[in-house]
C-alpha cells in the first residue's frame, strides 16, 4: 500500500505543473473572453487547440490511458496528474486529451472495440482529430438503474435498427463530435444484465437528431461540446458497429464506469485545492467590519475543515487507484463506490464556503466558484446518485453478518 | 400573537390562487418558450405584460406596498400572499408589480421621497410603467460593511458629481429600467454611518455606463433585467435628486431592508413548497430497482424534514410580519435577521434534495429547480451574508450577560 | 392561530418564574449534594418533597391536567409554563407533580379509568403521593412498532395473568412508584392494533421482580426513580384493573402519547434556554488565547444559531398546542411528529454546542449540560424513534399526489 | 508514502487478534459484572490483571512505547495495533498496558526523565505494577491555553513548593496511581513558553488531596481510576523531581501530545469499527413494521457512511503515523492536527447512530455504545477543543497566501 509518487509520476507532474503556470492559467481570461465572443456556443474556444498541440509536444498527451496506445500509466501514477489538470478543468483536461466522455469511449474502444473499429474511430480521438460522446441516460427513466433503458437496437438483416430518446449527452453538441456510443437493448426479454448492448453510431448518420443544448445550473457547457438531448429515429447501422458481444452492453458500461469515476474524483480533488487557494486569497486580501475576512473563526474553520477533508479524500483516491492496479477495477469496486460517494459531496461543500467567502464575487462569471459548484455537485447525480451507491455499499457490509 | 389569516388576507389568497391556477402555471411554459427565443435577452418575455394586465384587473396589484399607494395591507397580511407568488418566483411577483428591486424601490420613494420625485418616478412605478434599480453593491470592497463603500457623491454647486463603480445591480439590464437609486458616500471624513447618502439618478445621464450582465451560477436572470455592472464617470444630477437628507442614506438602507428582506423569505417559503410538491410528484411517479422511489427510506426522510423545516419557517417569518406591523421594524430587528438566516440555508437545503430526486433533469431547465436553488443560495449572500447577520445576532445575546 | 399568552397564563408564568427563583435554582446545589449523598439511591432526595409543599400552596399544582381533576388549562396554556420547568427539568417537574410518567399515567386514569381505579391510584397520584410507572417498551422487540410487543395478558377465570419482560420502565426503582400500567396481548390473533390491552398491576403483586435500573449513558436518573428492568411471571391481577376494554390498549397508548410527546419537547425548550444561557456566561466570563471565548466567531455563529432555532421550535410546539386545543390531538397528529421530529434533534445540537464552550465542565457533574444532553439524545428514541416519525410524516405528505 | 503493513506488523496483529477473541472478548461480560459489584469502584477489576498477565506472556506488552524499553515499534506499525485495541477500549489497552495516560507518562520519563527518575517510576511503569497521572487541567481558567495555568511550582531552597488546583486528572482516584507529573509556573515573569515546569509528585505526598472523581457524561470511568479533582496545598518535593529544565514544561508538553492524539485517534477508529459491527449485528437481528431494521434505506445510508468515513480516518492516521516516523512529530504537526479534528467527530457521528439503530439498548449498559459514545465525545474537548486546532490549522494554511 505505497502511495508514495515514483519517479515517473514526479517527473510528470513537474512538467505538468510548468505547463499550468506557463500555458493553462494564463489561457483562462483568453478562453473566458473567446467563449463570451463565440460564434458556435457549441465548439472549444481556439485556444483549446493551441493548448493541446502545445502539450502534445511536451508529452503530456492521453496520459489516461494505460497501455502503449495511451501514457501507459497505473491508475496511482496518473491520479496525481489528474489531481493537477483538476484545477482548470475546462482547459486542462482537454488540452491534454483527458476528458471526458473521450477518455472512457477510447477505454471502451481500446478495449472491446475490433479492429476497424479502432483504426476508425480510436486513432482519430487518440490524436485529439475528433470528439466522442457516450449516449446512455434517457429523460422517461430512472437512469441509475440501467435495466430501466428504454432505448431499442433490433437486429434487421445486417443491420441495427435504433429506436429511442437520450439527454445529458455530453459532448455531443459540438459539430466535431463525430461518433457516438449507443447503449440499447437489444434483447428485452434476456437475463437483467444481459439485455442492453452499445453500439458505434456515427453522428451523421440519417434519423439522429441533435436537438438540444441541456443546461447544468443555467451553465451550457458550451466549450466542451454541451450535453445533448438527442433522438434515434429508425436509426440504421451495419451490425459491425457492435462493441464486443450482444448483451454485453451493461458489463462494458461497469467497466467504463470504474476509470470514468476515479478521474472525476481526481479532478474533483484538484478542484476542490483550487477552491481553498481562492478562498484564502480572497480572505486575506478583503476586509469587513474592520479586519481582514481572514481572522474571522467561521472562515478560518472552514479552511481547516477543507484542508482535512481534500487530505482525506486524496488518500482514499490514491488508495482506489493502488487497489484497481493490483486487484484490479472488479476487486477495487467497494472503494470505487467509497470515492464516489466521498468526493463530489465534500467538494461541494469545500466549493460552497469558498463562494460565501467571495460573496456576490462567488456566484459570478469572474471566478472559477460557481462553475466548480456546479460540476461538483452534479456528479453527486451523474454515473449514479449518491444515494444509489450507498445502498450498494451497505449491502455489502452488512452481508458479513447475515 | 395572532397569526391567523383575516378575512381579507382570506379572500386575497383565494382570488391570488385563482390566479396562479388559470394564468400563472399555463404562462410558465410560454414563458419559457419566449425567453429561449428572445431577441432581446434582457427584458421580460411579452406574456409578463400579459400577466399585469390581467392581475391589475383582478386587484392584484401592489399588494406589497402599505397606505393608499398600495394594497394597504399589514406584513402579516402581505406574507401568506408573497409566498403563493414564490410557487412561480419569476412570474408571479412582476405579474403583481410587487417584484424587487422596484418593491423596495417604491417604499423609499412613497416614504422618504420630495413630492416631485414620487410623481416623477413612484407613480410609474406604481403604474407598472417603468422598472427601477438600487445601486449598492460594490466589485472592489466587502459591501456587507456598508461603510466600506466607495463610490463618491460630491456636490459641486447646484449639482452632484458622481463617480463610482457597482455591480449585480438588479433589472439595469432592462432597457426599461428608467431610474436608478445609487449609494454613496457625499462626506467620506463624517460619522461611520452617516458618510453616506442616496441619489435619483435616471439611466440616460450622460456618463451612466451599463457594462455587462453579471451572472448567478451561469443564469443571466435577463427575464427580470439581469444584474448588472454599472460604472458612473462625472455623472450629474440636480441637488434636488438627493433622497432625504446628506448623510442620511445609511438609514434608508436600513429601512429599506427590513421589508425587503421579509419578502424575500416568504417567497422562498412558497419556492420550497413547490420544490417539495415536485419532489413528491416525482418520487410517486418513478421507479428505481423495483420500486418507486417513493418508497426509499432515504427520500421520505427528505420529504418529512423539508415539511417539518417549512412549517418552522413559515411561522417564524408570520411572527416577525406580526412583529413589524405591531413593533415596528427596528422592534423586529432581531427576528428579521434570525428569518434571513434561517430561511436561505434551509431551502437550499430542501430544493438541493428534490433536484437530487429528479436526477440530472433536477439540474436541467425543464424544472424549476436549479434555478430555483440558485435564487435560495444567492439570498445567503445578497442583503449581507448569513455570518454578518450571525454575528450581530448573537452579539445581541450576549449582551444579556455582559 | 393565536399563540399569545392570555391573562391566566401570564399570572401563572408570574408566579411560576417566581417559585423558580425563589425555590428552585436555590434548591438545585441541595439537590445535587443529597444526591450524591443518598442512602436510598433510588428516591428523590427530601427537597424535592419541600418544593413540592411549596408549589402545592402556590397553587403551581398538576397544571398539565386540562378539566376540573387539575389545573384546568389549555395546552396553549400550559406550553409557556412546562417550558419554564424544563429549565431545571430534575426539580421543577416533579414540584410541580407535573413529571412524567406519572403526568400520562394521571391522564389515562383520568379519561379511561374506571371510578374504583380513580379512586385507588388517581387520586394518591393528584395529591402527590405515590408515584406510578407505565410499562410498555420491551428490551427483546423493537417496541417503536408496538405489534411487536411480546407480553402476555391471559383471561384466566377472574383473572389475568401476565407474562413479560419489560425494560426502560421510568420511575419503577423507586419505592413509592406503587402502581404500574401494563401494556400486553390479550388477544394475539385479533387485529394487528386491537390484541393489546392495559392493565393496572400494583407493584407489591407476587410475581412482579423490579429487576435492576437501566442506565442512559451512565447516569442512573435514580432521583426520579431510575428506569427499570422488570420482570412479571404469572402476576395475577382482577380483571376489573383492566383499563378501557380489551384489545384498547393500542388506542390509549396512542392517546397517550400526543400530550406526552408535546410535554417533552415543552420542557426541552426550556432546557435549551437553559443551554444558551449557560453558554452565554461561560464565553463572556473565560478568556483563552487573550481574548474572551464571546469574541470568538464560531462560538458566536452557534449561539445565533442556537437562537433562530429555539425561536422556530417554540413557534411550531405553541402551534401544535393550539391546534390539539381547536381539533383535538388527532387533528393535531402531523405537528404532533413534527415536534417530536425537530425538537429533540435541535436542542441535542444546542446543548452539544454549549458543552464545547464548557470544555471538560460541561461533560462534568458541576452543571446540568451533559445531563441535559443525555435527556435530549434519549428523546430522540424515546416514544419512536425520530426515523419512525418522520417515516410516517412523509407517508401522509406523499398521499396528496397518489 | 508506503502505508502497508510489514511482516512484523501482521504478526503482531494476528497474535493481538487471537488474543481478543481467546481472552478479551469473553472477559467484557466478567469486566461488567465486577464492575457492577466492586467493593472499590476506583480501581480495575481483577480481571484485568489477568489480561495483563497473559498479554505479558505473549509479548503484547508496552508496544506503544519505541526504543528498547517498550516494543520497539514505529508508529505506523503500532497504529493498526492500537486500533484493535480500541474495539474493547475498557480492557485490551490497559491489559498490554497501553493504556492512557500512562502511556505518555512512560514516554516523557523514557525521553527527559533522569536515571533516578526512570529507575524510581518508569520501571514499575513499565512492569504495570503501578499506574500514574497527569496533572494539567485546571477547572478555573481555559486550559487549552496552556499558558493559562494557574498551579504555582516555587523553588524554596532545595524544593519545590506547589498550590494549585486541578481536575480531570485521569487516573488519579486509583488507589494504585502513586505518582504524578504536576504541570505549573515556577516563572510567571517568563515568556509566555517559558513559565511552566513539570514535577514529579508521589501520591502521598503530605499536601496532595485527590478530593472527587468527575464525571462524563455520568460516567465515573472507575475502572481506569476515574478523573479526579486533585488540590495541591504546600506541597513539597526536592528539586530532584523536576523533569527537564525550569521552564521546559511546555515543551515537554507538546512533545507528549503528539502520540498521545495519535493514540487516541488510533484506538478512535477501532471503537467505529465496533460500533458499526454492532450496527450491523442488530439491524439484521430486528424487525420493525414488517422487515429487518437493516433493509431500512437510512439506516444502511448510515452504514454506508460509517464505512466510507472510516476508511478515510484510518488512511489519514496511517499516513500521519508514516510522517512522525519520517520527518518526526514537529514535522507531522498539521497531520496531527488534522487526524485530532477529524476523528473524534466523526466516530462519535457513527456510534451516535449506531445507538440509534440499538434503540433503548443503545443508551444502556448492555452494550458498549454509550460509553463510547461518551469517549469519542470527550475526546472533541480533551487535548484541545475541536476549535483551538481548526483555528491553529488555518492560521498555517493561511500563512501561505500573505
Amino acid at each position: 500500500m505505497d502511495f508514495g509518487y515514483d519517479a515517473r509520476t514526479e517527473e510528470l507532474r513537474r512538467r505538468l505543473l510548468a505547463f499550468m503556470d506557463e500555458f493553462v492559467y494564463p489561457a483562462e481570461p483568453v478562453f473566458a473572453r473567446q467563449r463570451a465572443e463565440a460564434d458556435d456556443p457549441w465548439s472549444p474556444p481556439p485556444v483549446v487547440a493551441e493548448l493541446k498541440a502545445e502539450a502534445r509536444e511536451r508529452g503530456l498527451w492521453n496520459l489516461f490511458l494505460p497501455g502503449e496506445n495511451g501514457g501507459g500509466l497505473t491508475n496511482l501514477q496518473y491520479a496525481p496528474l489528474a489531481e493537477i489538470t483538476g484545477r482548470s478543468p475546462h482547459l486542462a483536461p482537454p488540452a491534454l486529451n483527458c476528458a471526458a466522455p473521450d477518455t472512457g469511449n477510447m477505454e471502451v474502444l481500446n478495449e472491446f472495440g475490433t479492429e476497424e473499429q479502432r483504426k476508425a474511430w480510436l486513432e482519430p480521438l487518440l490524436a485529439g482529430e475528433i470528439r466522442s460522446a457516450f449516449a446512455m441516460t434517457e429523460p422517461d427513466v430512472a437512469s441509475s438503474d440501467a435495466t430501466n433503458i428504454e432505448t431499442r437496437i433490433e437486429r434487421v438483416g445486417d443491420e441495427y435498427v435504433i429506436n429511442g430518446r437520450k439527454w445529458y449527452i455530453s459532448g455531443a453538441m459540438n459539430p466535431n463530435c463525430r461518433i457516438f456510443i449507443v447503449m440499447g437493448k437489444t434483447d428485452p426479454s434476456a437475463d437483467r444484465h444481459r439485455q442492453q448492448s452499445m453500439v458505434l453510431v456515427p453522428r451523421d448518420t440519417p434519423g439522429v437528431e441533435v436537438r438540444r443544448g441541456m443546461r447544468v445550473f443555467g451553465y451550457d457547457d458550451g466549450d466542451h461540446g454541451g450535453h445533448a438531448e438527442v433522438v434515434f429515429q429508425d436509426v440504421r447501422v451495419p451490425v459491425t458497429n457492435l462493441i464486443g458481444e450482444e448483451g454485453g452492453g451493461f458489463a462494458i458500461a461497469q467497466a467504463r464506469l470504474g476509470p470514468g469515476r476515479i478521474h472525476h474524483c481526481m479532478r474533483l480533488i484538484g478542484m476542490a485545492e483550487r477552491a481553498v487557494e481562492l478562498m484564502c486569497r480572497r480572505a486575506v486580501a478583503r476586509s469587513a467590519f474592520g479586519k481582514p475576512i481572514a481572522a474571522q473563526g467561521v472562515v478560518r474553520e472552514w479552511i481547516a475543515e477543507a484542508r482535512v477533508e481534500i487530505e482525506q479524500l486524496r488518500l482514499l483516491v490514491l488508495k482506489t487507484a493502488w487497489l484497481m492496479d493490483t486487484v484490479g477495477n472488479r476487486g477495487a469496486h467497494t472503494e470505487i463506490q467509497a470515492i464516489k460517494i466521498a468526493t463530489p459531496a465534500a467538494v461541494q461543500r469545500i466549493v460552497d464556503r469558498a463562494i460565501q467567502v467571495h460573496g456576490a464575487a462567488g456566484v459570478s462569471q469572474d471566478f472559477p466558484l460557481a462553475e466548480l459548484w456546479a460540476a461538483a455537485r452534479t456528479l453527486r447525480l451523474a454515473d449514479g446518485p449518491d444515494e444509489v451507491h450507498k445502498r450498494s455499499l451497505a449491502r455489502r457490509e452488512l452481508q458479513r453478518y447475515v
